[in-house]
């Protein structure tokens, strides 16, 4: 055990106090955790999309002051009673969905949408007691999707928490916790291209060049990639994207433009911006017959998928998918094995590292377009 | 090989001289086949919905004279030149949508759609050399879908012919080409449900008692029968059907009245109606995680399948299918072979029989909805 298991660990965290405003380096409280809850200290941690919706809160409800944060890598400091699957001194990765191991989702083979631990972006608390762990002076601060981890010490449900291998290094893997996974298994998990196949990755952000990432590894050969601007063709090349299309340079819808690219529609199309057009796009450029479209990407509360049923009847499959249909404590270390052996490789989607103390920086570095994932180094 | 080949053979035929008309009785002649097709001695054939659609041809294009019926079985009389895969004698289904055997479709495990021989319901002539091959005193005769079984003789192409165990009933097997495949496959081979799942079907004729028939097979637990009269309940549940919804004894939406059924809703729904309505709720209604909608009534032109994304990012999956994602010559044979081990049950779709001089009351039996499928007996 730690000395400082079973005790309140007073350290260093990134608060959001509102909404919008720079986040402050305070020194706060962190309990300890209770039965079914694991205490991690983080060691590095990114920043996704997701974090900077949130701090914005446009359209949210607004949960302040909160400590943001959720694709981190870390080691256990203490368990709560009851943990079994992770002990001190594990190496970890917090995940914001989670594996609560016993409702009919986790018994399910396919499906990862935990009936407890699911994305929850309003609740600010513990789910066990409804409480925050986090405080200072006295005043509670609130957890943000069940991870929080802009701060140096967190606590997680355990279901939220894969134990993974030692040897791998945090400061790379920490990226697998979101964004990259998103893509990546929404790629070979769900779309499952063959070799020698097409695929159309919409939207060329984090997620879709993981998602190419994912179309490289499974060997496709035709990698379309799609977005409105035409200067991030150039980095995709990295990622296996070899053609093009700017929607934006035709006059006609980029369905169309792709199906006369590949004789008729790709084998595969994966979604990775949530613009409602671009899903009916990348649903309508793919082959009947045999064609997939997954979507990925997160819609706006008012949007409405609309599209003609014989485009279903013609022998198209439409699919969403969660977290790349990864259960998180089941899969990710599995995912973790397969960067170390080379075959994903995670190391380029890290454009950028900062210290803790100028974590702002990556805020601006995102808001910029100018990361793919920007490092936030906890110990510097 | 016959003393009839290469010969015009004389025969009865019952025409559609005009739209809604009743067929007349006719003789007529039958030219020999040409290179890559086959003639057939039709000896059973039955009435499906789709004779009596195009028969009605009301907003479709009117191709009349035509000889309508696609549903039979028979012996290869002869064959033309290049055929191999059939030979005079053996005993065939033919089949509305072919298999060329060469086309991205035939190559592909996951399509069944044929570039060269999909069905084309406004061509009424062979597609070699866009002739018909009936005609009376020189007048010819259109076909229908290639396959004009509602003719003692008939002339379809090679690819539209499956060769079956000549020891199958054909007055029974006959209704495997067309709508008890199109709904039995689109359980077991697209929604695939598995043993002691839950299973929605909308619409209870004989393409959606066929998809039952299939979740039956399967091992489904419950087998969910949806539609807008109460009294097919009944005769449903001699092909699975365990529960019944109509969705007019609600107040709320059926996708709701199912869920709230299921505990969140059904593993996997299966779309026989046509009706948009139907095709929204077949797909609202499966559960997140891990639910498979799938679409086979065929929809209207101007119809709109309109959802929440939301519905797809949470882990659902639609999908459409055509002839049961059968490939007709490949997968027909095994179909055969799974009625005559006992586990597909084809003999109680047939609620009637005729002889060939009273076709006519098939048409009735079918417009008053009092058949499922009625044999019509070529010979007698």
């Amino acid at each position: 055990m730690s000395t400082t298991a079973g005790q309140i660990i007073k350290c260093k965290a990134a608060v959001a106090w509102e909404a919008g405003k720079p986040l402050v380096i305070e020194e706060i409280e962190v309990a300890p955790p209770l039965a079914g809850e694991v205490r991690l200290k983080i060691l590095f941690t990114s920043l996704c999309h997701t974090d900077v919706y949130f701090w914005e809160a446009k359209g949210q409800t607004p949960v302040f002051p909160r400590i943001l944060g959720h694709e981190a890598g870390g080691i256990v400091e203490s368990v709560g009673e009851g943990v079994t699957h992770v002990k001190p001194g594990d190496h970890a990765l917090p995940v914001f969905t989670g594996e609560c191991g016993e409702c009919p989702h986790c018994k399910s083979e396919e499906s990862n949408m935990c009936d407890l631990l699911r994305i929850n972006t309003d609740r600010g608390v513990m789910i066990g007691d409804g409480k925050s762990r986090f405080s200072k002076n006295g005043q509670p601060i609130f957890h943000f999707v069940g991870t929080s981890t802009f701060s140096e010490y967190t606590v997680v449900h355990a279901g939220c928490v894969a134990k993974i291998d030692p040897a791998a290094p945090l400061d790379k893997v920490c990226v697998l916790s979101c964004g990259i996974c998103t893509g990546f298994g929404a790629t070979v998990n769900v779309a499952k291209p063959k070799p020698g196949s097409s695929v159309a990755v919409f939207g060329l952000g984090a997620v879709g060049l993981a998602a190419a990432e994912g179309a490289r590894v499974s060997g496709a050969s035709r990698i379309i990639g799609v977005d409105l601007v035409s200067s991030r063709f150039e980095l995709a090349k990295k990622f296996g994207v070899n053609e093009f299309v700017n929607p934006k340079d035709h006059d006609k819808p980029v369905q169309e433009v792709i199906a006369e690219m590949t004789n008729g529609g790709v084998d595969r199309a994966v979604e990775c911006t949530g613009s409602i057009q671009a899903m009916i796009s990348a649903f309508e450029c793919v082959h009947d017959g045999w064609g997939v479209a997954v979507l990925v990407g997160v819609p706006n509360k008012d949007d409405a998928f609309k599209t003609h049923p014989i485009n279903f009847l013609n022998e198209r499959t439409l699919k969403g998918t969660f977290y790349g249909n990864y259960k998180p404590r089941s899969d990710l270390p599995s995912v973790v094995d397969q960067y170390m052996k080379g075959e994903l490789e995670v190391d380029k989607f890290i454009t950028h590292s900062v210290p803790f103390s100028e974590i702002n920086k990556a805020f601006d570095l995102m808001l910029k377009g100018e990361s793919i994932r920007c490092i936030i180094r906890m110990q510097d």
